[in-house]
């Protein structure tokens, strides 16, 4: 038994509150979901994770795949008991990595040809194989294996990309159908299963989005995503894509844009009905010393910050506002110190998952439409 | 008022139990100070150091005085608060990180010019100056200006270099005394101050450490540190050093090794009878994958903790050990996650904490010398 897609309210701008029914969590949406690319969200324990409140994190199955391998972490029972997160966590597909990572990409029918951008072997990923190696590593989501096309892309070059996607899907919910009950969990959960994404791509013209959702919704996915966005292009046409394809996409089943966004951006397409979000941009920015606050950005290594003994966020009250200030996070960052980029990144993390909790409160409050336009940035 | 140095037990190895009376906290002694060279213990957050159960941690008084400097400490109420450790502090002098780290430095009496490791910025520590940047850190206690004398040095050079040092050390006494006042909490203890630890050196000539300890001993410091050890001599030079020195020095003021050791070498010398040690070697080693565990040492990088799903220390009960394989801290190293250098840090320092609150039982028992034997290393 796949997801259960449970549906409370619906606001008059889109926006869904809802419960994603997982094996390891039940997911409260509108959801940010942290990006654990290699197994870890960048610099920051599991345990701070959980106090943050967050339930579900992002693997890469292309990284998984190539190191540690998907063969060894299903021998240790799957990504949850490896890296010893007990809540949900999604997979994606390695289509996107491959494209932007690997080297010497050669596309044939059958799959993506690539070298490593480790150590320059060879590999090979196709929909099966994709697909085994999200069952081996077990997230409770897997995507997928589609093309992300690039940005941008002429419409030829759009619609014969969009093709390998959509055969690759069909390719994709056979072989994980059929093999799905070699997830390391099997049995587990009461019957509760691995669930399967589609990815909707298209590049940026919008018949070739609409062809791709109703094709994909054809097929039956337990839920859809939007792909192939964040990917250089302009905001406005961002918004466009999503716009259009939101209305084609089940109203019964999760939708998540993939790879988005700013704290803002989130806020904005979790208003036009969108599930799930995921994006690297808190935990990167963190890294570099860029904090989102409830006054704005925030860049902590700017001199201004070297005396301010104010937490970086006064409406924040998470472990790092609670604790250090202003000066100090400057200072780890001015002498390279791995506790920054952790104190920053615990912040950001906070700041994206308060967003959102702000956001179901609004959402279920009886009268949604008149408080939809307050704004959670800035509670 | 300095510390109160409260002596519990003297076993019969020399081993004490004691308790040292600081402004910001009373540490049960024999103590392993964990280094936070640049106001952070390396990629550990201040509250794990809490929960870990750290009494003291050190601050390195040249990297601080260089970024962000001492003054803007000060101007933020000092170390403690400028990094939120509220337990107690030790800042060194800054003569060893002159010696190992600076460039082209040139001696006086007055005290030695050098230029900066990170921008070739030209400064200068005398007694005086390393005093009052002290006493602008605000730690509980500080350090003397010494001279750490190098290995191998000849007689007349260690000659040389001691009488530095102990020129050195009554012109940091008159100055601190004189200036003490001016730290950042004054009067914020109940009278408690700021202590004045003296540094014997002497390089490996037992006259010159006895005289060293003896005219240190009639300045009448608040507690006293052998230096000028771990700088590369043999392991049984260290410890002769230490053997030497040791009943020379009060019974009733702590005694503090600096910059041991190993976790055998700070059993050691506690069993010797010394109260205090600090090392960088628990957080540079789990940096570089090398674990400290009751099974003796584990480079967690070989390639046979691959697929191991057992906590890297059985016996250990620390949030890494609580939640983590072998398999995934392998992982984390090879892969460079910065998580990786958390986890292990966590790991260590709960191993040497740990083995010093081990020894605190053991000592605290009656029939302590019946026990002193027991090796705390594999409880």
């Amino acid at each position: 038994m796949p997801l259960r897609f449970e549906l409370l309210s619906t606001a008059a701008s889109g926006a869904r509150r809802a419960r994603i029914h997982l094996p390891h969590r039940i997911v409260e949406t509108p959801v940010f979901m942290p990006v654990g690319t290699q197994g870890t969200v960048k610099a920051v324990p599991q345990n701070i994770l959980e106090d943050l409140g967050a339930q579900i994190i992002l693997g890469n199955t292309y990284h998984l795949y190539l190191r540690p391998g998907h063969e060894l972490i299903r021998s240790l029972g799957g990504l949850h008991k490896f890296i010893s997160w007990p809540r949900a966590m999604l997979t994606d597909s390695g289509g996107f990595q491959v494209f932007s990572l690997s080297k010497l990409r050669k596309l044939t029918e059958q799959g993506v040809e690539f070298r490593s951008h480790l150590d320059g072997s060879k590999h090979m990923f196709s929909p099966e194989h994709s697909m085994n190696v999200q069952i081996a590593l077990g997230a409770d989501i897997c995507m997928a294996f589609d093309e992300c096309t690039e940005y941008p892309a002429d419409e030829a070059r759009a619609a014969e990309s969009l093709r390998y996607t959509m055969a690759w899907a069909a390719r994709s919910l056979t072989h994980f159908r059929a093999h799905q009950h070699l997830v390391p969990w099997h049995n587990e959960f009461n019957g509760q299963t691995q669930s399967l994404f589609g990815i909707v791509q298209g590049g940026m013209y919008p018949h070739l989005r609409r062809e791709s959702a109703q094709r994909l919704v054809e097929m039956n996915f337990d839920g859809y995503a939007i792909g192939g966005l964040s990917v250089g292009e302009p905001r406005d046409l961002t918004r466009e894509v999503i716009a259009e394809v939101l209305p084609l996409l089940p109203k019964d089943k999760p939708r998540y844009v993939m790879g988005v966004g700013f704290p803002d951006e989130i806020v904005e397409y979790a208003r036009m009905g969108v599930d799930m979000m995921d994006c690297v941009i808190p935990t990167r920015a963190a890294r570099h010393g860029l904090l989102f606050t409830s006054e704005g950005r925030m860049n902590i290594k700017n001199r201004q910050f070297a005396d301010d003994p104010n937490p970086p966020d006064s409406q924040c009250s998470c472990p790092t506002c609670s604790r250090y200030s202003r000066a100090y996070l400057r200072h780890l960052m001015q002498t390279g110190e791995p506790l920054g980029g952790t104190l920053n990144s615990i912040h950001n993390l906070a700041f994206y998952l308060n967003t959102m909790a702000t956001l179901h409160s609004q959402l279920d409050e009886p009268t949604t439409t008149e408080h939809a336009l307050a704004n959670p940035l800035t509670r």
